[in-house]
């Protein structure tokens, strides 16, 4: 068994390949950490810079022994590992953070809110529908237009659908082909926040000053960080986050994506049990970004200060906005991250950049 | 050939292993490059990181030809590679930077002393000596007591005898086995100091503000930076550095070495064709910090910003010090950068820690 705090030269596993588990590895080997990487392919960019890459699918039980032969602690980079590699995981002995009971809570909309609600955060209203026939009394209870999505898997807007009337609800839930789903209340939000927040195993909760988010097409397009809002937000703020982490006796950094409405109540709109996208500007405005926290809420360290030392403007490039990286790194301010992917598809992150300027 | 300045997905070469390489392989992956490191022996703390590593000794031709078929372009970690290393990579094509003429300079202490004063850069006096006969009337016109070197080789104070009088001398110049030697006037110095200069392929300059460093037995100790000096200091190292650099067509960062009279003159001890140990506070004092900016120079890209963003002490953590990591990560101020080797042993550089507070 793994011996906390985790001493220099132990090893982070990592199920993933993708760029939050590169971002990860890198904040590893700062803290004199290795890093063996699952990956489910050959060419995954978090394998570039780890010290050891097992390539298999996830809930493959050979490449798990591998895994779990060769890390004292296992980490994630998404939130859609299967519940069996956790299961898996655990039978072979090897500790996970963030816990399979945070994963689960987070893969299932209508567990996630329930649970939200159920440790006193406010969210959304919602109704599970679990036929056709629940869909239409749901939209009547709730108020349309009213947002349909599948309780599990999809993300930057996949797989979510606005629907008006009773026609469209229904022709909506035909199209995701009668999977479990939830129906949403609309939030008449002026704008969408997040914050990233961590625990450590000694139940330590850090947050970063919030960061105000802006979605192009179902996906993070601008982080502007630290947000400007009123003191009462930001403790609202780190209540809710406290709150979400300490029921979920969580260890690591968590994305928590909220709305704010008119009056200034927050709702939280998902949690994200993994270091998060709108949180990449920690990398360059926190002495500590929050993949050394991760790492740091992993291994059993003390947490590391969240204070901003920056103003970031974070901003996403999508798809082929990667191939300016020649004026990008000819621009004093931006700094660029890049993720040595291959090819540069539509909507594929490829990199961000942040732009800094001093705090006011 | 390379086309300048590389594009992400490109591969930087690296030769050697150690530190300064698994920190330069840091920074070439937030920039979206690969590494391939060349180390000479299996257990490389910078292979950690690294995309690929070749393993091999440093002037073998096919562990060369390995590297230079992997990399667009090579650079190195260290001023001591063999001569005919970087000769055989320029035969194959690649490019290398620094280029074999700045290492050439750099390696042979008369070299670069010379070297220095017809660049119009002031050093401590100095005579070669080629033979015993040499080193009495050297002394006698440099004064007592002063500096015996080997010409080539030895670095944090190895190699290096102070002389009192033509016995001493004598003595000395036996112990070094007859190699080629200088021998140094002492400087009358109040401080050290070091200025970590990049030049990009563009000849633009760029330096870091100064730092000032404490040796304890011919190690680096500590580096505190900004250093607290005169405005009119801050311009003669900046014009030093630019001196060499130019005078040189340098690409890539260097660390000059900087000795500060009682009047306020500066003369260069030593200049190191590389990321440098003083220049480790960059880490977390500056927006770039000198792995990045080397990379930059080194693929073509332009440089970034120099500018300090906190007050940082820098202080290695040598030998068994690395042990007491529990009590540095739980320091709200340090930041702790450990560099994954195995051994602790005395004298050997297993990290350090910057502690970073507000610019005055």
């Amino acid at each position: 068994m793994a011996d906390f705090p985790l001493k220099p030269g132990s090893t982070i596993g990592i199920l993933g390949g993708g760029q939050l588990g590169r971002m990860m590895a890198l904040a590893a080997a700062r803290l004199g950490f290795r890093t063996v990487i699952l990956a489910d392919h050959e060419e995954s960019c978090a394998a570039q810079v780890a010290s050891q890459t097992i390539v298999g699918p996830y809930e493959d039980r050979f490449a798990l022994k591998q895994l779990a032969g060769a890390a004292d602690v296992v980490t994630y980079e998404f939130e859609n590992v299967p519940a069996v590699a956790v299961k898996i995981l655990a039978e072979l002995g090897v500790p996970t953070a963030p816990s399979a009971h945070a994963l689960a809570v987070a893969q299932d909309r209508v567990a996630e809110k329930t649970f939200l609600n159920t440790a006193g955060v406010a969210t959304v209203d919602f109704e599970p529908i679990h036929s056709a026939a629940e869909i239409g009394p749901a939209l009547d209870r709730l108020g349309a237009p009213a947002l349909l999505k599948t309780r599990r898997e999809g993300y930057d807007g996949k797989g979510q659908t606005w629907v008006d009337n009773h026609a469209e609800a229904a022709a909506a839930l035909g199209r995701i082909g009668g999977k479990p789903a939830i129906l949403e209340a609309a939030a008449d939000f002026v704008r969408e926040l997040s914050v990233i927040a961590a625990r450590g195993r000694d139940g330590e909760v850090a947050c970063y000053p919030l960061g105000e988010n802006h979605h192009e097409g179902g996906i993070l397009r601008r982080t502007s960080a630290p947000a400007k809002i009123s003191a009462s937000a930001a403790a609202q703020a780190e209540t809710v986050a406290a709150r979400i982490l300490t029921a979920l006796d969580y260890v690591g950094v968590m994305g928590v994506e909220l709305f704010e409405l008119a009056d200034g109540r927050l709702l939280v709109n998902e949690i994200a049990p993994r270091v998060h996208n709108s949180g990449h500007w920690t990398l360059d405005g926190c002495e500590v970004d929050q993949f050394e926290q991760h790492i740091r809420a992993v291994a059993g360290w003390p947490l590391g200060p969240t204070t901003a030392l920056a103003r970031v403007e974070m901003t996403n490039l999508i798809g082929d906005e990667a191939d300016h990286w020649k004026n990008l790194a000819g621009e004093q301010e931006a700094r660029v991250w890049l993720y040595g992917k291959g090819a540069a598809r539509p909507g594929r992150k490829m990199g961000h950049v942040n732009r800094l300027r001093p705090l006011d």
